[in-house]
């Protein structure tokens, strides 16, 4: 018998308890769902005998301690930031650790100390980190085995709204945290290519965006990551010409987010003055000249480029800045106030399905010929719950914990899934969900 | 007799030291210039025997609590993030200290401990901050004390190139920190207009500029500083509908500055892979696109709009950011890069005199008629020692000193030279070395 915990009940954690509950009769497991709020673990667990929900706070050291004592498997879905508490504890009570979140340079100081402990650290499970990983490693060794050199790299992954659900003219829903949406880009975004180090400011990186077709659900647009340096040597490609890793939108939504970037608008380093009794017409205006005969629509037009496109300019009409309708929000930063106004118009319908896309592009020489392998997933969500994100988050975590409980996986310290051991049987049975990548591969004409 | 301590020998210090060493026999004081390089303290008391240089290091806890215990005045020209150090040992040591530089957060903490320990902390006595402040508050003073509302306070202040030393085409030369130059505007500018807040982002500041012609010295144009809206509270203008400050430079400085700024080449927050064998051709071509068949030259005029204007590009181009020669800087950051290259081009010649400017602009209501008074003022280097610089932040600095050491400035705690009791005799005995202000008045036209 084995006591499994899952720390957080929120978003993104249906399949995870799903799947776990789903296999307790048979592996003899015990669920238990710890949340701060104890009815909605209550909810996820939904009267199944194998399940239990109680109340925790991993800021009550002396209850975690005990909560965390009495497992077997710990699977952290709190909050990132808590994670090193969590991994704290776990490497002190023997406990093997999974989240689906990124190995942080702070967590990563414990790798030492659970490698002494014995305990494994299995970080990365989701998708994003996670299923991008396995999907690259399962390619990248193929190609290496085979004797092939890998000469260029591409990794986009995006959450989006499913096309059924697709009905407004951004193209756009919130499927994930709306505060990491307002602030993506944050920083330079650095990549290589042809031996090349590029850098992207934050406030050109929506001018720099390339497009692709995906599988058949028609054309993307694609952004820069901030960072797709470090994935080298994660990946182990330290010397690849080009490595490049970004995020998907539909086509049109850079040229129009641009406007809200180029205004200063998704600024979260200062608080604006009297934001309480701005209108959204106010926030606008208070990034554009003093010009009191100009209407702010037309001030706009002329002050960011892009707002003059037509397309453009249906799209923040649609999304409310105009509107002299109050903000209503206390001493508040722009992008808490932007924030606010996609956290209305871009709230997902309770029928909406999300979609999970991504696909990975390898360039790579195999004597003398140059070959290109297209890689590419789209997973949609089935209901409110069951969304695309939770099942691409939630299930290579639960097959994951599935390995470890099972034997499987026998590792310690700290660990993504780029070994053999653990990308091949989570993508293998990650199929039986709906979760597979379609793989193509041409020749590509060297004239 | 009174022993005055000069903390930190570096630029900006000649005049100061100048002046009370003259003043020295005449009101009995001895001056001690203490520096970590004690050949610099020496140079600047030129065998003086009123003067003495000794060797100090804030960092030696012991040795500075004892040299500072000797003195009866203290003046820190120390870097600015060294003053608090000073601060709290003048406080405990009940030693008046007197500085250049910003009331920080941090050293406004020490305004009550001060109080109770009966020590005054002067400070912003150079400029800007510093006359910005006296001779604004004369105008300010004038008009409240005459029943008039002030409705917009301009003021302008910038360190440039005097006009028979400015030979190249950007018109600037490195009179101050090379490193703020770089880094100027960082951060969101603030200011209020009409009673509207605005908000500049950083890399839409230089976009954003005005234009005036300042005295003889011909036409300059003005960016916004960051911080606009603490100045109402300092100036005593709560509820001015419109106060802005700004930072003067040539025509056409701007809009070449600005492509480094869209290119990201400012930024300090990276450091750039392999910088050191970087040439600067390779750092512009870092920030674009990989495109192998085009010219660093004509990509720069596709990406940034600016480049493309000849004028602009004839700047780029000789500050040499197309040449194929190595950086040589390890581990730098873009802005790094950036200084090394400003430092070697807008160096300061031997016989080179630089220019300070400053312009005040005042619209108020005087019961029926509203009126302008423009305040502006400019003081020229004499040579390579006595800059305008060094004049306009030393002399104030060693005129307030004088009047404390006469027991004419009776105040405890932290003050800015904001009250009449500093500011008049400071701006009176100015004028004795050429920094006065010309004043004019207008009445606007209402119609």
């Amino acid at each position: 018998m084995k006591d499994i915990l899952i720390l957080g009940a929120g978003l993104s954690t249906q399949s995870l308890i799903e799947y776990l509950l789903g296999n307790a009769e048979q592996y003899d497991w015990h669920i238990t769902v710890a949340d701060i709020n104890e009815e909605l673990a209550q909810k996820k667990i939904n009267g199944n005998p194998r399940g239990k929900a109680i109340t925790f706070d991993i800021h009550d050291d002396m209850e975690s301690w005990r909560t965390i004592a009495k497992a077997d498997i710990v699977i952290s879905m709190l909050p990132a930031f808590m994670h090193h508490l969590v991994a704290k504890k776990c490497i002190d009570l023997r406990k093997p650790m999974l989240t689906a979140s990124y190995v942080t340079k702070e967590i990563k100081e414990y790798d030492e100390l659970a490698k002494k402990a014995g305990v494994p650290i299995l970080m990365e499970l989701g998708v994003d980190p996670g299923i991008d990983h396995m999907s690259a490693m399962k390619v990248i060794n193929r190609i290496k085995k085979a004797g092939g050199k890998i000469l260029s790299f591409n990794s986009f992954t995006g959450g989006l709204v499913a096309p059924e659900s697709d009905n407004n003219p951004w193209n756009y829903k919130l499927t994930w945290n709306p505060r990491n949406v307002v602030l993506a880009g944050h920083g330079v975004s650095q990549f290589i290519q042809q031996g090349r180090y590029k850098y992207i400011p934050y406030f050109r990186l929506f001018d720099r965006m390339m497009t692709r077709k995906i599988l058949d659900y028609g054309e993307f647009e694609i952004y820069a990551n901030r960072d797709s340096l470090s994935y080298r040597e994660i990946y182990g490609l330290k010397d690849i010409p080009s490595m490049f890793r970004g995020t998907i939108r539909r086509p049109g939504f850079a040229k129009a987010w641009d406007v809200f970037v180029k205004l200063g608008a998704t600024d979260d380093t200062f608080v604006m003055e009297d934001s309480e009794n701005m209108t959204y017409r106010d926030f606008i205006n208070s990034f554009m000249r003093y010009e009191p005969n100009v209407p702010v629509e037309v001030k706009l037009q002329d002050y960011c480029e892009n707002a003059a496109d037509p397309v453009v300019f249906e799209k923040l009409k649609w999304l409310g800045i105009f509107d002299r309708r109050k903000i209503g929000l206390k001493n508040a930063t722009p992008a808490q106030i932007l924030q606010k106004l996609i956290q209305e118009k871009w709230a997902m319908d309770p029928d909406d399905k999300d979609l999970l896309i991504m696909q990975h592009e390898f360039k790579y020489q195999l004597g003398n010929e140059r070959k290109m392998i297209i890689s590419a997933m789209a997973v949609e969500g089935e209901n409110r719950e069951r969304t695309a994100m939770a099942k691409t988050v939630g299930l290579p975590l639960a097959i994951a914990t599935k390995l470890l409980a099972t034997g499987k996986i026998k590792k310690t310290g700290i660990h993504r899934p780029v070994d053999k051991d653990m990308y091949e049987p989570i993508l293998e049975e990650l199929k039986q969900f709906g979760i597979s990548f379609d793989e193509k591969e041409y020749m590509i004409d060297q004239s």
